[in-house]
C-alpha cells in the first residue's frame, strides 16, 4: 500500500493528510492504519495536560528541545476537544513552537474532531500509531485539562506531566478533570512567583491523601524557573526530562509498561469489534430514520427497550444475510 | 406473568427477589422487566448524594417523612459503588431509617452489583423501574458521591439533591465528583455550625462561576438546622422537600422532563441494543479463551484491531446462521 510505505519512511504530507482523514472519520484511513500497526509500539508516548495560560506549549517547546538534543525525533499531537471555535488558540501553540519547524526530525500537528463525540480518543490513538509507524522516538499529546474526555485522551500517554501555575485556582481545575488521578510528574510553572510554593503543598497534600498504594510511583511535583531567563527555564524543562525518563525506567522495571500495553490493546480491540459490529446496525437504524420512532414507541409505552431491542437485531441480521 | 403481576400489586418480597436477580445479572429478570415496563413512568425520582458522613441518610429519613405526611409511597434505593466491603455501611444506613420499617407504603432497598464493571449504572436504571411498577409515588436514589460511576447513577434522577457539611473538605469532594454540575438543590447539613456559611459561600461561587446559562435553572443551595432538635430539622428538610418540588415544576413548565426522559429512552434502547448484539459476541470469546489469544497476537503484531475484530465477527455470524 502506497500511502501506508510513504508514511513509514516519514513522508510529512502523507502523514497529515491521514490524520485529516482520521479527523473525518474517511473509512479509507482504517486500512491504512492496520497496514501501518505492525510498525507501532517503538515510541514513547508523553501526555501534557493543564489549564488553558499555564504554559503547555512553551514547555512542550523546551521538552522538543531537550529531546532533540538527545538526537530523538518528536512528534507532537495538540488536542483540543473543548470547542470547535479555538481553532485559533491551536495556531497560537503552533507559532509558539516554530523554532523546530525547519527541523525534519520534529513533526507537530493538531487534531480535533468534526464527528462523533466520544471519537475523539480513538483519533487520538490512531494518530499516535500515525506518528509512532513514521519512526518518532517520542510522541507528545497536549490537551486542555478539563473534563472527563481529556482524561480519557490522556490515558494514551505512558507518563503524564500536569502543568500548574499558581494564582488560577489550578488546584481546583485539577481535581475537577480528574487529573491528580492520572498526573505522574506535576510541573509547576513559574514556580520563583508568589503562591508557588504553597500551590506545590496544596498538590503535595492532595497527593499524600489519595496515594494507597505505597509500593507504587509517588507522584513528583517540581518547580521550574521564570521563562524571563529562557537558558534557565531551558535547564529547568531538561530536569522534567529527566524525570520522565526516570518514570519510563521505573514502569519498565515494574513490568508496568507492558501491562499499560496490554490494557490499552484490549480495549483498543474492543473498540474496533464494537465499532464493526454494532455500528452498521445504528448507522442503519439512524439512516432509515428508525431511532426516533423506536423512541417514540417507548415513550407511548407501546413495547420496552430490550423486546424492541431484539426485533431490530433480528429483522437487521435477517435482512443482511439474505442479501 | 405472575411475577410481573405480583410486582404490579405491589408485593414487596417479589420485588425484593427481582432486585437481587438485577444484581446477578440474572438472565429471566430481563424479561419480567419487559413485562413492566408499559407501567413505569409515573414516578418522580430524587438523586441524593454526598460524602460518607455528611448525614444523607438521616436527611433521607426526613424526606420520607416528609412525603408520607402527604400520602405519597416512596422507594428508596441505596447504592454503593465504591467497595464491596461496605455493606455493613448500608445496613447501618437502613436501620438509620427503620422508623419507616413498619410503613407499607415504604420500600427501602440497598443495591450492588457482583457482576462486570459499568453495570450498576444500567441496574439502577433497571431497579427503579422496578420501584416504578410497584406504584411509589415517589423514588429517592442514595449514592456516595466520589467517583464518575456515581454521577451516572445519579444521572437517572429528575432532581439532584447534593449533600455537604462543613469542615470535610466537601467542596473539593464535590468538585471532584463532578457533582457541582449536576446538583439542582445543594443542602449544607449542620447550617448552625462554624464553617457553614463559608461553605455556603464557597459553594454559591463555584456555581456562579461555572453557570453559562442564564435562563436556566439556577441551583440553589439551603442550610438545613442542626439534628439536635428534630423537630426544627425535620422543618428544615421539608423545606428542601418544597424546593424539589418546586424544581419539578420548573421541569415540567420549561418541557425539560420530557426531554430528559426522551433522552434516557434513548440511552436505554442504545444500551439494550448493544447488549443484545454485541454481548453475545464477547461473550463468545471470552468463553472460548479468545481474547488472550487475540491480545497476544496484537501484541505480537501479527494482526491489527481492525483486520482481527473483522475476522472474528465474520467468524462468529457464520457460524450463528449456519445452525
Amino acid at each position: 500500500m502506497e500511502k501506508a510505505r510513504r508514511i513509514l519512511q516519514g513522508d510529512i504530507r502523507t502523514a497529515s493528510h491521514l490524520i485529516r482523514d482520521i479527523e473525518d472519520n474517511v473509512p479509507e484511513a482504517k486500512s491504512i492504519i492496520s497496514h501501518l500497526f505492525p510498525h507501532t509500539g517503538k515510541a514513547y508516548v508523553i501526555g501534557v495536560t493543564g489549564s488553558p495560560g499555564a504554559g503547555k506549549s512553551t514547555i512542550i517547546d523546551c521538552i522538543i528541545e531537550s529531546y532533540r538534543s538527545m538526537s530523538k525525533s518528536v512528534g507532537v499531537l495538540l488536542v483540543d476537544p473543548t470547542s470547535p471555535f479555538t481553532g485559533g488558540a491551536i495556531l497560537g501553540d503552533r507559532i509558539r513552537m516554530q523554532r523546530h519547524i525547519g527541523d525534519k526530525e520534529v513533526f507537530v500537528r493538531s487534531l480535533a474532531t468534526r464527528g462523533a463525540l466520544g471519537g475523539l480518543s480513538k483519533a487520538v490513538g490512531d494518530a499516535i500509531h500515525i506518528l509512532d509507524a513514521m519512526g518518532k522516538d517520542v510522541i507528545i499529546i497536549e490537551t486542555v485539562g478539563t473534563g472527563q474526555q481529556e482524561v480519557e485522551i490522556i490515558n494514551h500517554a505512558h507518563t503524564v506531566v500536569v502543568v500548574l501555575v499558581p494564582g488560577m485556582g489550578d488546584e481546583i481545575q485539577a481535581i475537577k478533570a480528574g487529573i491528580m488521578e492520572i498526573g505522574d510528574i506535576f510541573v509547576i510553572n513559574k514556580g520563583d512567583t508568589r503562591g508557588a510554593s504553597k500551590l506545590s503543598s496544596e498538590i503535595q497534600g492532595i497527593l499524600e491523601l489519595s496515594s494507597c498504594h505505597p509500593e507504587s510511583w509517588h507522584p513528583h511535583v517540581m518547580r521550574i524557573e521564570s521563562m524571563d531567563e529562557p537558558e534557565r527555564f531551558q535547564e529547568s524543562v531538561n530536569r522534567v526530562v529527566t524525570k520522565i525518563t526516570e518514570h519510563m525506567s521505573y514502569l519498565i522495571e515494574q513490568n508496568l509498561l507492558k501491562e499499560r500495553i496490554r490494557r490499552k490493546t484490549v480495549n483498543e480491540f474492543v473498540d474496533a469489534l464494537k465499532s464493526v459490529i454494532f455500528e452498521p446496525v445504528m448507522d442503519h437504524i439512524i439512516r432509515k430514520g428508525e431511532l426516533d420512532k423506536i423512541v417514540d414507541r417507548l415513550m407511548k409505552k407501546e413495547t420496552d427497550p430490550y423486546s424492541c431491542a431484539e426485533e431490530v437485531a433480528r429483522e437487521y441480521f435477517q435482512n443482511h444475510n439474505d442479501k
